[in-house]
């Protein structure tokens, strides 16, 4: 059966001139770009731990293929190439077609080819290769902030743990903000456009302040964060500021960059990511020390928040 | 936890001069090498599916390499570096400490660098991509066999498949054959070194006639195999050739390499293997028309066989 679906995949997939040999082979054949540096990141998507059970196939697909994608952008990569590992309870011809709506619909935006990988039989569970591009010493890493360098974030946050919250607790949750959490953008344009711009950068994945300490361990520094100046959605923003709070320094999910730049770069910053269509705001600053401190309106140390996402809490 | 479990990976990992940067980060940066091609594939090992549930850790993690690394040694590929996604139902410290045993002593046989990947919570599951260099045009693909070819397989077969009938039956397994099951070799040296000289190769873990299959599918070809020619181990020569056959052409998990290469290359063939320390054996030919056939020693055709491993089956 497992030929059946590689089939049912192989017959959907575009390619790409720098793909010598597909799914199909033991291996695939790849011909990297002379000089460039290639970026490998992998993750797994377990069900009921990375989405609910309830998620449609075609959002799990573009899910698992997204946080994978994040992670690229979050390095200033140019997606390329990717490999997906499917578990499936039994062969389900259904599930694979909606899967790859969505694994599709986002690999074709971003000219990502998908060139190999297995389907086996297991619990429900998604892993996922991803192999981008970056020129030598060009890529945003996690070691490189230095204080007194203003830290940035792309777009909104908590979007994503708010609607996770309203599911919890069995209310619906809005539209807009399930949207974030059920297929989030990678920020693959403004990645590439901070290349060479920020110091450091990462993904925010499990949490702003869980994410950004880590850029801070690796780079041997600390930060302060405004919480007055985080970024809300207008479907997040009707709720009251320490309402939000929590969502927005303490969920995980929403996939935005969170980097850090010279106060020297910040026209530079604004334009760049004007020029991606990328939202940003200015929340805060790198500063001598460890750890990351969240300030209230009043200049107050905020307790608030749940440490971050973390994968076996 | 997840970051204690990924300190206690990262600690233990060996690097290259070509791992720009590891473990630690969004992605790894790896720098391959001018004008090389590179071999990627993505294989996942479940709990109770392609493992019994009672191997132990430090097997697990042998396998889930060997497995990918069977796939590069298939293409004739220099392997270089690896990507984990580890999934357990719980943070497994000791877990994790027997599995990397198993790995690191396979990794560290072939100097793969482990550079990337996650943990996360889940049902026991093990994700590995493997990326693999191979000059242009040298890769052994499944699609090059041509009729009149003879058809080859590396070490012996059937062990695995064997050892895996005795724990079925409840029956002690020998241990030579439960190694073969446990701790693949995969033919890296066997697979590079017919790099130039065979038409076609696949790794044998579906079993011989269902990867042989493959071959000539992707070929447009049939196969003719002798039974009475099938390398058995000396472990499996105890059991009488009708009883063990259908461990040898029909049972998966021994990966080894079947290859087609022209009559002309038979010293060539027999040379580098034995430079290569590998055993090997000619055991039938690449015909006209479609399907592989498996003669017994009168010459008939055996329907003795399952059909092979099938993932969903």
């Amino acid at each position: 059966m497992e030929f059946d679906l590689i089939a049912r995949i192989r017959q959907r997939v575009a390619t790409r001139d720098d793909v010598v040999l597909g799914i199909g082979d033991d291996a695939a054949l790849l011909q990297p770009p002379p000089g460039m540096q290639l970026a490998v990141s992998m993750d797994t998507l377990n069900a009921g731990v990375h989405f609910p059970s309830a998620t449609t196939p075609a959002d799990i697909g573009w899910k698992a293929l997204a946080v994978n994608l994040s992670d690229l952008a979050a390095m200033g990569a140019q997606p390329a190439w990717c490999t997906l590992s499917l578990s499936l309870p039994e062969a389900d011809a259904g599930f694979v077609d909606g899967f790859l709506d969505g694994f599709l619909a986002l690999s074709a935006q971003h000219g990502v080819a998908l060139v190999g990988g297995d389907t086996t039989r297991g619990p429900l569970s998604v892993c996922v290769a991803v192999h981008g591009f970056v020129a030598a010493g060009a890529a945003l890493r996690r070691d490189g902030a230095r204080s007194g360098d203003d830290v940035w974030v792309t777009g909104s946050l908590g979007d994503a743990a708010a609607a996770l919250a309203a599911m919890t607790a069995g209310a619906v949750s809005d539209r807009a903000m399930r949207a974030r959490l059920d297929r989030p953008t990678p920020r693959i344009e403004a990645g590439r456009a901070l290349a060479g711009i920020a110091h450091a950068c990462i993904d925010v994945s499990d949490g702003l302040l869980a994410d950004l300490g880590h850029v801070c361990s690796a780079s041997g520094v600390g930060a302060r964060i405004e919480l007055a100046a985080l970024p809300a959605s207008p479907a997040l923003a009707r709720f009251a500021a320490p309402v939000r709070w929590p969502w927005q320094a303490g969920g995980g999910d929403d996939y935005e960059l969170c980097f850090t730049a010279p106060q020297s770069a910040r026209e530079a910053v604004l334009r760049v990511l004007a020029t991606a269509s990328t939202p940003v705001s200015r929340i805060g600053a790198i500063t001598d020390g460890q750890g990351v401190i969240a300030l209230d309106p009043e200049g107050q140390p905020w307790r608030g928040t749940r440490a971050g996402y973390t994968h076996f809490a």
